[in-house]
């Protein structure tokens, strides 16, 4: 049987074949997807958030690292991340799709269940979208809006002198899943190859620590390197940061021993992990610790100032974003 | 001089050349772009509204029918004009590119210069989005997020036995542009491309409409053809049109006066004049009616039903979406 392609049913037809299973949390919802807008309330006394995020085949994936299902989660969990990193909960989400003609309707199928399973877990509605042809190569643009109470959102700018560093769960593990996927040792570490084709978006501990009083909040989409430099250059800080504290993965060390890699390059320069770091104040930091995966990795040593450096070995060192080369030993 | 490309900055050397003169609406405004959501906040009593919207080089515009600022105004344009067909206000817009490394910066510049103009004019925050690279061609994708008044979003499902169906403005003029533009006659058109290259979306029209308890409505994007039918579609109901009454402009007469064509063509199958259709009651359409510049066409005449039925020279035809072939004369 000849495989069916996108160019055999057209726009119309694949909009058609997608819109269904659009809605997780219908008391949101006034006008669903399929009019000119969707039209969407949220409580009084919360504020808007809103934030873009693009995958391009060949640039941020390629069908060797991740299926089509894998490309539908990442996007949609690497979305919702950036609602996490201001303390917010996802609410709706849309998409615009640029596909070549060519590409198997089997491709979209799995690329939609992945979105959909995102959406699901995550309560979020699929608000609409748009589907257009593309000359080459797929561009998935996700658009996520999300709610936050009033005054609420922790950005990256309120960090304090004195506030300790914090990073939850682990880093790394996305970047050491990639170079096992593009090494072809993709099976032996699931673990890690689970946490770059799937990211989980930290939408609860965000959320926790909004409510906690965290001061500074960036999701880790470009590596702890620049996270942090983006949290001391928009809060005027400066940042001191134990390398050692950096809570890495069994998975993540085993990996880099075995390749012999410095493992804090794939935390600190690699990113995709979509957990959270940022600052908050010793007291609040002692009283949530018992709540969640959190791990303390440093302090906010001088404010004004702009730079972080980071310690190792004794040695202490200016760490730029993606500038990690690791140390002599 | 080298003309300076993409690739000469990078990715966030592009945003800082870009990042300046996004906010037209400041007391919306919560937290602007650069962190990793933007947060707005809109008067109590507003439902939110967001769609979105994709423009790719070599399928809605090329070298020669546009220039960047052109398809930067057009981008904003045609996401804005989906607020002003649910009888909503734009409020923010974000934006994902995609850009291959080898486009001149300039045109990058001028892209913004013109997304600006169409922001400045219709008083929309510009909160951010991303930037990636493009294996080929240019992927622009707009999102636009809009409020309403709780409740009273004018979807395309509303219209009822009785009411007159509407066009404003006049319809054709942007496909009868790209027509010239195609043919190499656009100077002598101007008044016809200016209306593919920068169309104007109805916003206070669809408020004023909104206001005045239209019962459905779609802005031009497709066509009058496709956009009539999804209104039968989505009311249930039978619309009959009569064809001499399609408001069309003297120049969009000459034009295919000039080339031997049915300018009706242009009109019905064209699309993307962002101009309103829509159905009101008798009475209503007889009080706006000196308020705006706005065309009875004609009735919908059914309920159930889901047919769109044109008259021209004595004869009724049904019409499908991009179906009109002009009658026999």
């Amino acid at each position: 049987m000849k495989q069916l392609l996108v160019d055999d049913v057209g726009e119309f037809g694949l909009i058609r074949r997608i819109m269904h299973d659009f809605i997780f949390r219908p008391e949101l919802l006034v006008v669903g997807p399929g009019d000119d807008g969707a039209v969407y309330r949220t409580p009084g006394g919360y504020d808007q958030v809103i934030s873009t995020d693009t995958m391009v085949e060949g640039i941020h994936f390629t069908r060797k690292t991740m299926s089509p299902f894998d490309v539908g989660y990442h996007l949609a969990a690497s979305n919702f991340s950036d609602m996490a990193a201001m303390g917010a909960e996802a609410v709706g989400f849309v998409l615009s799709i640029a596909l070549p003609g060519d590409l198997p309707l089997s491709w979209v199928d799995r690329f939609y269940d992945g979105l959909r399973a995102c959406c699901r877990k995550y309560r979020v509605n699929l608000l609409g979208g748009d589907v257009t042809g593309s000359t080459k190569g797929l561009i998935l643009t996700g658009t996520v809006t999300g709610m936050v109470p009033e005054g609420k959102a922790v950005t990256r700018s309120g960090a304090r002198q004195g506030d300790i560093i914090f990073v939850t769960g682990t880093a790394g593990d996305s970047a050491a899943g990639l170079y096992a996927l593009l090494h072809d040792m993709g099976e032996e570490w699931p673990s890690l190859t689970v946490r770059h084709q799937r990211p989980e978006p930290q939408i609860p501990l965000g959320i926790l620590l909004r409510k906690a009083g965290a001061h500074a909040l960036n999701d880790i989409s470009d590596g702890l390197s620049r996270e942090w430099n983006e949290i001391a250059k928009a809060s005027g800080v400066e940042l001191e940061i134990e390398l050692e504290k950096v809570p890495l993965s069994e998975a993540v060390r085993a990996l880099a021993e075995r390749v012999h890699r410095d493992p804090l390059t794939w935390a600190l320069n690699g990113g995709e992990d979509y957990q959270l770091t940022g600052t908050i104040s010793p007291s609040d930091f002692d009283t949530i610790k018992k709540e969640m995966p959190i791990t303390p990795v440093g302090r906010v040593v001088k404010k004004p100032g702009t730079g972080v450096y980071v310690w190792r070995h004794g040695q202490r060192r200016l760490l730029q974003a993606k500038g990690f080369d690791h140390f002599e030993k």
